[in-house]
């Protein structure tokens, strides 16, 4: 038992990491539970060889032929091999198609945990040993998960068996691995980031896996649907549907109905907007406020003495490292993007440098910097103030203020100009292919490219 | 501009389904901003050739080569040939690695539509113009969905463009593919449960998928953080961390920390509970209650005049088919496991037919039967009241109570024996292979198997 006069002990993403890659050894009485456990949900997987589900899940895989070299497993529900992600999602499909695999604490740990756990283990020939110690450290991870949560997550359509499974499948497969301490915190990170994405992986690399994890559910989701899953007609909108589950309080317009054919189109009332920087988006008015104080002239930086800041909380608090020391950090921080933009009048990938970030100046000029947070929203979207802006206070005394900013260069109200895009469209691709206008030109007309599998061809490397 | 007069329209899913699947023109004004989008988008994607993380997303997928048969798309972030799930995957990861790809709404449209698009444009031989108009379809969807939250998704945590962004590429795809708006639909609800689960999917294929995807995403997590990914180290505890972001009311504890080398084991206080009937464990207690009053003897089911059944408010929620007429349906329905209970003396799979679920006795029990909701909780799970129990009201006036069950069948306080446990192994594997015995010894005997690579052998078919 935890001795409540002891510390806390580690925080919890470090505690459970170092728990998954360290755990040698389990009770003897908690193997027996793994054992029951597992010979439940084998039986089970076996038994789904033929439901519809697993049969669907199976078509939106590649299976591979034994003489594939790496990561293949087999598949206990089709006895066929296939990559070890894919593995592990038809055998997952398989123990919990008949709702029959064993359950606690309102989830289905076996379901999730030896899916996940045997598609690695057969290619590092695991003991049975260390796949049941695997299975036990995931149930406890999932254990660990759910207590922290004193509400029930079904309350609010949540099925925590997919929400906390991934995360307690990471740490099993990390113990059965044998990996790092530091790698299984990471891989907790990233599953952690598996519900769509968590902003709290901002800044680090696992943002942009956010993007490619749901262009991939996407795809997958129409292949399933082609396949013939079945799945509620009123998904998003019931009332323990999608968009009630994830409101932060349930301030959701569930009610209203969706014309397909009569209604106005968002794409011409809002537009696009087009990145002038890799920074958080929260944070672009800034670097022109600060960018336009810098082209004024006569702005001797060393001059200034404090710089204050008014934005959005919450735009702050998605860019919420003050005194940034690498580019991923900078990305997310205040204090860097207005401090390039005084110093650069912009901040671009050459900005994004260490030696840049950690120059005298930036360092300096990010120091002064005072955040005065606005809980006024904007009308067109709450995340954002309806305004930033900055002031600088020189050593002569003088005040120099920059205008209030609305819009960030490059949004659908400030637009680029078409010489603009092209500019900025040349500079992503300098190097990378060997027609760049070529392919400019293509895209331009896109409108009217008979067939899109030319497309790879015009991307060829230079 | 929608009419206020009118009826509200389609259901959101449907309505969105309809416009996906039937969508066939769109403003030219849109067609050039989508232009925008996708120029910028493609050259992001070319530039981020060399990101680690589009590295580390490449290293997890496996590439085909060009004699591959279907389904393989260019990865135009690497040249490479993948599945379309993984080109979607590694594209979007892409797009998104440099924070540079366009923004709306405090989303990212084109990061997770185009390359959602592009890994199934190529295999059709889609038309420009085809991409261009799947793109607005999937904006618009992403567009509705934001503008149906009051409050900023961002605020608890979340990551909208992959939480939101699945749905969108999914009826972007669907409109590209000219798939039927059923199937559309189908799509949608499946997407809305790619966050890792969506109990609003109980009842359906889409629950299986919740435990598979989590498999697969535990392996994949482990995947990424060994090919490099970094996350930030408090992903779980941190105040804007996955815990509070997915916590219903904020009720979570992210304060404590864990101490890996010195607590308790979960496992040997929880143990675990296999299930007896293939149905949602929130209605497992009535099955064992009404089995109990018929397997006592004397109860003649037709003088059965009323049903009341007592039963925690989470648990009928979840449980919340009322006249089931299917078995999926059934699965999810509190009546069903009484009226079964009382005709069958359990709810397995033998009763999860139409014949029987339609049958006279069980629809009229069905209809006699008056749900009692109590809010009060378990102390060991909130989802479920601290019992449940059934009273029968007989022709002759008798009241026939069962007695208050704690914990069902199976339950790790209410546990099978060694011998049930076999029985129902042999059950689940019976006819799918060839030889349960040994895989059953070899399963009892796994905490001494040496090598976990023979065990696919012993589940070979029958």
């Amino acid at each position: 038992m935890h001795d409540t006069d002891e510390q806390a002990g580690m925080g919890l993403t470090e505690g459970l990491s170092v728990f998954a890659a360290n755990c040698a050894e389990v009770p003897a009485k908690a193997m027996e539970t793994a054992r029951t456990g597992i010979i439940n949900a084998i039986g089970l997987m076996i038994a789904a060889r033929t439901d519809p589900a697993v049969i669907a899940a199976n078509q939106t895989i590649g299976h591979m032929d034994t003489s594939s070299s790496g990561g293949s497993s087999v598949l206990l529900s089709s006895s066929h091999l296939a990559r070890s992600t894919d593995a592990a999602f038809v055998n997952g499909t398989a123990v919990h198609a008949f709702a029959m695999d064993d359950v606690i604490w309102g989830c289905h740990p076996s379901a999730v945990l030896l899916p996940a756990i045997l598609a690695e283990a057969e290619r590092i020939k695991a003991s049975g040993a260390d796949v049941m110690r695997a299975w036990v450290v995931g149930y406890e991870v999932l254990g660990e998960l759910v207590s922290r949560e004193r509400d029930s997550l079904h309350s609010t359509g949540w099925h925590p068996t997919g929400l906390l499974g991934a995360i307690a499948a990471a740490a099993a497969l990390c113990n059965l691995l044998k990996i790092p301490a530091e790698t299984a915190r990471r891989a907790i990170g990233i599953a952690a980031s598996f519900t769509g994405g968590a902003s709290v992986n901002f800044g680090t690399q696992t943002k942009a896996l956010h993007a490619g994890r749901a262009a991939s559910a996407g795809v997958l989701a129409v292949q399933l649907a082609e396949a013939g899953i079945t799945a509620t007609p009123r998904a998003l909108e019931a009332d323990n549907g999608f968009l009630k589950m994830i409101s932060p309080h349930g301030n959701v317009d569930i009610a209203s109905g969706f014309d397909p054919g009569n209604r106005p189109w968002r794409i011409l009332e809002d537009g696009i907007c087009i990145k002038q920087y890799p920074l958080c988006y929260s944070i672009h008015r800034l670097v022109d406020a600060a960018a336009s104080l810098s082209e004024s002239g006569g702005l001797r930086l060393s001059d200034i003495q404090e710089i204050d800041v008014w934005l959005g909380g919450k735009q702050a608090a998605l860019a919420h490292h003050e005194s940034p020391q690498d580019a991923l950090q900078a990305k997310y921080s205040v204090e860097f993007a207005v401090a390039s933009g005084l110093v650069s009048q912009t901040a671009g990938f050459a900005q994004l440098t260490p030696d840049h970030i950690q120059s005298e100046a930036m360092q300096s000029l990010m120091k002064a910097t005072r955040r005065h947070l606005m809980d006024e929203q904007s009308e067109e979207d709450p995340l954002f103030a309806p305004y930033d802006k900055i002031r600088l206070s020189m050593a002569d005394g003088a005040i120099v203020e920059s205008a209030e900013v609305h819009y960030p260069r490059g949004h659908a109200k400030n637009p680029l100009t078409e010489d603009m895009q092209r500019r900025q469209f040349m500079e992503s691709v300098a190097g990378g292919i060997a027609d760049p206008d070529g392919l400019y030109d293509a895209l331009w007309d896109l409108e009217d490219m008979p067939d899109i599998s030319r497309l790879p061809q015009l991307c060829n490397p230079a």
